[in-house]
């Protein structure tokens, strides 16, 4: 049942012993909008804890050292940023069936929980988070202020991206206002890269190959590329952004490989190039500027079916 | 002579002919400074138009184009993100003595011009144009918000830097509310890379070499690499500041080759590491965080005069 922001504040002022959960991969929105209800919640003298799946990266700890972990027998489970149960991950999809409360920001979220806000018009879950805290009557503190924060600049690309909105703005200015430390988290979050990483994204523009005269590029992570800078799967979050970056680019697709697995094909659009129809027909599938699918076979048959498609999808748009 | 906002909007209501100035190798804000404040006294029924010492770059253009030159006898000049006349570039030189109004935002302003309104806590001068205009009580339409967009987001780094503040987001969320196409704006201004920029990229990283267990980095931009990756030195903007996205880093050391001329060496520090004291110890200055410096020599005697000064003040520090 969809209820309003309103309902939702009243729904986490009456009850108690609160579990948060995040989605699986924790990003910043999941971190930080389910943080910052954590520390509202504890303000109003409620118990309240945050679990996830996966371990809570480091880099977060500016704001998640803070709260500090609380055992009881949960009453009211609440989700935060997660479109659809799947993405609880393997360590909590128990609670798929008993979510009682959601907060989401996700067009596609399927409605899982037996009350679900959504507001797919906030470029982040802490978008929405800011203004059900107001309407709690939180004292949005520093703290609470940056978890905020780092969930809306991650998730707008740091206020790039075309999901930040006029609205987006005036919140991140409530929350500089409100004592959000906004240049070190900004720094943390966007000017912090581990030594492999640079190295692998060395790597990966050095495997950049252009085809149809520069309007299509492709790139790959190899394990062996992997190996050789010293990076873990997990932090190759992004990477494949990097050949979209190039002038002129209108498909751009990355090749990742994982030894035992088929290939995983990240694709990236622009202009009325259809990424999602072009990985629909290799059994994948996305949105219309970022798809993706698997492909078995050899790197290089990979390749070629690759470059077939896109140059056909090029061919067409000419 | 320091003068109101207020009063520079009366100036520029009462005056005509405007000769408005840009800064030589000029970026985002003083070009986005300078056409806004054209179209804006355009819209009141003057004659104005913008002059630059250096070209215009094409990446601006959509909002250059629509402000068509215009030839007539100047009777008033201003200028937009300058800060001493020395920036105003060969081809404007003889402008420096007779500027009457002078709009920016470093504290550094030299007061070279008869009147002078400087907002230091400002972080782009197009925050300062965009409260000028709303006391003019210019229209701001779609095209004026492009440009004043472009000033805000570039010289905050897309609001990444210390320098936005809680008033710079919400003038961007004013500018977006009237029309500003912000995201494909950000697009052009932070998502598109020359092919050769991103191979270039890709060289510096390859040719870092870390020193002081990983505490210190020193990368190179060689004539050789230029060539190689066929690239202008102009579009080598923001390249130092790669070398200090590395973890852990506190001393990023950038070594630009310039064939017939000594070495120019640009340094970014993080912590209580003071770029400009080092570099003031080598003949050169600059701010606490990003400072430089130039040095004669061979490239090898460059690199162990830097090594051994950075070293000295890691250990200073320690």
């Amino acid at each position: 049942m969809n209820i309003s922001l309103n309902e939702a504040a009243e729904i986490l002022k009456i009850n108690d012993f609160y579990t948060i959960l995040t989605h699986r991969s924790p990003d910043g929105d999941t971190i930080g909008s389910a943080y910052a209800l954590c520390m509202a919640l504890r303000q109003l003298g409620k118990r309240a804890r945050v679990r996830c799946s996966d371990a809570i990266p480091s880099k977060y700890s500016y704001f998640t050292d803070l709260v500090p972990d609380d055992e009881f027998d949960e009453k009211f489970v609440v989700s935060t940023d997660i479109a659809d149960t799947k993405l609880l991950g393997k360590n909590l999809e128990h609670y798929a069936d008993r979510i009682q409360l959601c907060l989401d920001h996700h067009q596609t979220n399927t409605g899982f929980a037996e009350k679900t806000y959504v507001d797919a018009s906030a470029c982040a879950a802490a978008e929405v988070i800011t203004q059900l805290l107001k309407l709690m009557d939180i004292d949005i503190c520093g703290n609470i202020a940056n978890a905020l924060y780092t969930g809306i600049c991650t998730d707008s690309g740091c206020f790039r991206y075309s999901n930040t909105t006029a609205r987006t703005h005036r919140i991140a200015a409530e929350l500089i206002d409100l004592g959000a430390d906004y240049a070190k988290i900004n720094r943390l979050m966007f000017e912090t890269k581990s030594r492999g990483r640079i190295d692998l994204e060395r790597r990966v523009m050095q495997s950049m190959r252009f085809f149809a005269d520069g309007k299509g590029v492709i790139a790959y992570i190899t394990e062996d590329m992997l190996e050789k800078s010293g990076v873990d799967r997990s932090d190759t979050d992004g990477i494949a952004s990097i050949p979209k970056l190039v002038e002129g680019v209108k498909i751009a697709i990355t090749v990742s490989e994982k030894r035992g697995e088929k290939f995983k094909i990240s694709m990236r659009t622009s202009d009325d190039i259809n990424a999602a129809a072009i990985c629909e027909k290799m059994g994948g599938g996305g949105h219309k500027a970022a798809a993706g699918c698997s492909l078995g076979g050899t790197l290089e048959e990979v390749t070629d079916r690759l470059l077939m498609e896109a140059q056909r999808e090029l061919e067409v748009k000419e």
